[in-house]
């Protein structure tokens, strides 16, 4: 064994005793791609946790971040061990990322069982599909009860964390034209609970009514889970009980049903193809010295062949 | 040569005759990925047109499909052939479309120098990137002047449409708080003419100058192309003259800087790469009779291996 692989199993050691600083510093290296990626992803796979994934998503000022806030602190009375990662999707093309505001999370920060996080999702195929199954088996390694993974921001990535989590909480809130909002943006058909929060405000129990007639329209088998939605005042911690209870009964549910197998594997599935597409990607970017892709496509634009001739031409190549 | 390969090369003989049941008929080949889809790609290569892509994409509710119907009896006017091609993104979840009002594209049903066609852009890998490329092939070979791609709807097209274009409008318009919106959906970085539709209410000025100091912020250099705003209201043709100004000036940039080789080889890139991926994904669902993507995937859930490990056997064995 190298030095280097001496290292991530100490940092993956201490990051099993609870250590903060050694997982912060290996989710770094898995958010960087660091050249010990695939050191670090062989060290956690040998150590799988219990940790339940809980994705929060919904359209920007729902109050997501008050709310993710809230539930670590009813989780922490429960005297659970709670990682969050706050993903911020990027511009795919400035690779800035769109902040949200994060202020109330600084109440846990000093909390030594509270794991707090902030990732950017970047350009990459796959988006949040990379770095972040990572960053969450770190935390499940650390020991962590509960994974909150929050959507910060607004796009694609508001469906896509469902695809990263064992159970998703969409949150609406009145005021927004949201049920129509969730509608279009896919939001309806991915949310495992519905939470509306800003249930003290005019409005809430207009989109608690739209939103039980929408979600009444979804074909369900008499197995199947029927989504609850639980209204919250985020801000004073009303609804939290509910909201913990309900993940609860969702994750008995999941583990009874085998659906927590099926969607976990499912999840491993995406990830292992994209990290085996994003490898041949930079092998047809250098296949023998010559940038075979840019060569194949100034071809396509020349009509001296067709993109699906040039695809065989290219896999064919990189496959010998 | 098969009979079928006969039928190919006579619908795109009969389409370069400009025969719009033809037209329609290869259009429907590639979007229904039919088996004939090589075939159809290699007898197009052949036979490139000279049809430069003008991509019309903004939020919904500013006026895209009234702005592209008037632009094609602008185009008319100058006795141009137009094809359009209006793209309808589907949510990942259900393959429904959200059909847009294309009422007024009826003007031009019956115009035999005009092709129209709705596609939808499924659920792929690629989204846009797929088949829509191939549809424009079939319009270029017809011999299209002009190939106006419209995004019907909402969500990442809007910005996916700019890399499938020669030259990008994108339509804003006063009441919307566009200018932020256009920003957050990244179309300020695409765009190359800006058209402020329905200029003649109140606002539209607003909507000018915040774009315009927008704009201003971004890098260019001395021969980069810097975008013109243009005021229109579309529904009674005010400023058309201008738009299709501005297209052919951008178009003449275009070629005189190498810029339009760059795009439509950087387009040839990701379309062959996203061929390649599927091609990729068939097989990884099949390698030697087992589903072995599903079965590295289960190894991953149960801690037997690692995503990457996973990912290098998966390309083992498909390139063997």
């Amino acid at each position: 064994m190298s030095r280097r692989a001496d290292s991530v199993a100490d940092l993956v050691g201490r990051a099993r005793e609870g250590d903060a600083r050694s997982v912060a510093r290996l989710i770094s290296l898995v958010e960087d791609e660091s050249p010990l990626l695939r050191e670090v992803a062989a060290a956690l796979a040998a150590h799988p946790g219990h940790g339940h994934v809980v994705g929060i998503t919904g359209a920007p000022g729902v109050g997501k971040s008050t709310l993710t806030s809230a539930l670590v602190a009813r989780l922490r009375r429960d005297d659970r061990r709670v990682g969050v990662l706050a993903v911020d999707p990027s511009s795919p093309f400035t690779g800035g990322a769109l902040l949200g505001d994060r202020v109330r999370m600084q109440d846990h920060t000093l909390d030594p069982e509270v794991y707090i996080r902030s990732m950017a999702s970047r350009g990459h195929l796959g988006g949040l599909a990379w770095s972040t199954p990572q960053a969450l088996r770190v935390l499940d390694a650390a020991g962590c009860d509960d994974l909150l993974v929050e959507t910060v921001g607004v796009g694609q990535s508001e469906v896509e964390v469902a695809g990263l989590a064992d159970t998703t909480l969409v949150v609406l809130a009145p005021g927004m034209g949201d049920g129509i909002q969730a509608a279009k943006a896919g939001l309806l058909e991915v949310g495992d609970v519905y939470v509306v929060n800003k249930a003290d405000r005019d409005g809430a129990q207009q989109v608690r009514r739209d939103l039980r007639s929408m979600l009444s329209h979804a074909a369900r088998g008499e197995d199947d889970w029927a989504p609850p939605i639980v209204p919250t005042v985020a801000h004073d911690g009303q609804g939290l009980d509910e909201v913990v209870a309900e993940v609860a009964r969702h994750r008995t549910w999941l583990v009874g049903s085998g659906e927590l197998l099926r969607r976990r594997t499912r999840r491993a599935r995406g990830e292992i193809e994209a990290i085996a597409v994003t490898a041949l990607r930079s092998r047809w970017a250098d296949v023998h010295g010559r940038h075979e892709l840019d060569e194949l496509a100034a071809a396509v634009v020349a009509g001296e062949t067709d993109p699906y001739a040039a695809a065989d031409e290219l896999l064919g190549s990189v496959s010998g």
